[in-house]
């Protein structure tokens, strides 16, 4: 059994999702979102960074996924996305976690079957993979995802090792 | 006396530079770079973020300032910057550092007394004001600088209050 965080990173609102993988089943255990304020942008980071640290010593990841993003048309959102995201790799660095990163295509490619699927789309996915009550918010539902589609890889790997025995 | 944690981020090259200011007089602590390298982007995120923790917690700083960057022309360097800053920020706040931002504007005009300065007089003004042997190299030298231009925030708010009296 291995426990996956996932993160979707933004200057205001970081979505978090958590569940546990045995390399077939996936249970849900939490999601959320972290909302980061309107305030100075060093306390903004401090506040993910510090909720995101407070994660990995509650829940206890094995691992930490994250959504690589490769484009921005606005140089000014990529560098405030690219401190956001600095701020929760280093939350899981400080809470002695590894992170992978994954681009939003093979995300969304490994939850919906198609890398362009809309985030409706992956709302209604993770409420039915994870066998929820009703959709997450679309951050913390873009987090799950993150952490599904690393479950997935894992998946695949376990399988590739089997198969070559 | 208070100390000051200069830094200048960058995805391959983070400088620092550290100054003590007693309100009136600066004197020159020590500077470098870290190398961040050219692996996975988390572990050079790791890097610099385990990096500036450790200067945090030799040097204890008072206050840290950093360079605030508004404008890149490329968003995928804007995003690789930022995501830079964010683990220098972050380095900080897990060595209990407070942090300033400084533009790069401001910090030219307090070192050189001209905004549009470039880098060789940054470096030259940083070897005279703080009396050291020689020239840093570029990236401490603008770190030094973040530190110096913090100083002198600090020397007017000083002066501001004892003229307010």
């Amino acid at each position: 059994m291995s426990r996956i965080l996932g993160i979707d990173p933004g200057s205001r609102i970081t979505g978090y999702g958590i569940i546990d993988h045995d390399g077939r089943e996936m249970r849900y255990v939490t999601c959320g979102v972290v909302r980061a304020g309107n305030g100075d942008f060093p306390l903004r980071l401090r506040t993910i960074y510090e909720a995101v640290m407070e994660l990995a010593e509650t829940y206890r990841p094995d691992m930490a996924a994250v959504e690589q993003v490769f484009i921005q048309r606005n140089p000014d959102s990529a560098l405030k996305l690219g401190q956001a995201r600095g701020a929760a790799i280093c939350g899981c660095v400080a809470g002695n976690v590894a992170v992978a990163e994954y681009t939003p295509r093979a995300i969304k490619q490994a939850v919906v079957g198609k890398g362009g699927a809309d985030k409706s789309q992956v709302q209604y996915m993770m409420r039915v993979l994870l066998k929820l009550p009703a959709a997450p918010s679309e951050d913390a539902a873009d987090a799950l995802a993150v952490a599904v589609c690393h479950a997935h890889h894992l998946g695949q790997q376990a399988a590739g090792l089997a198969g070559a025995r």
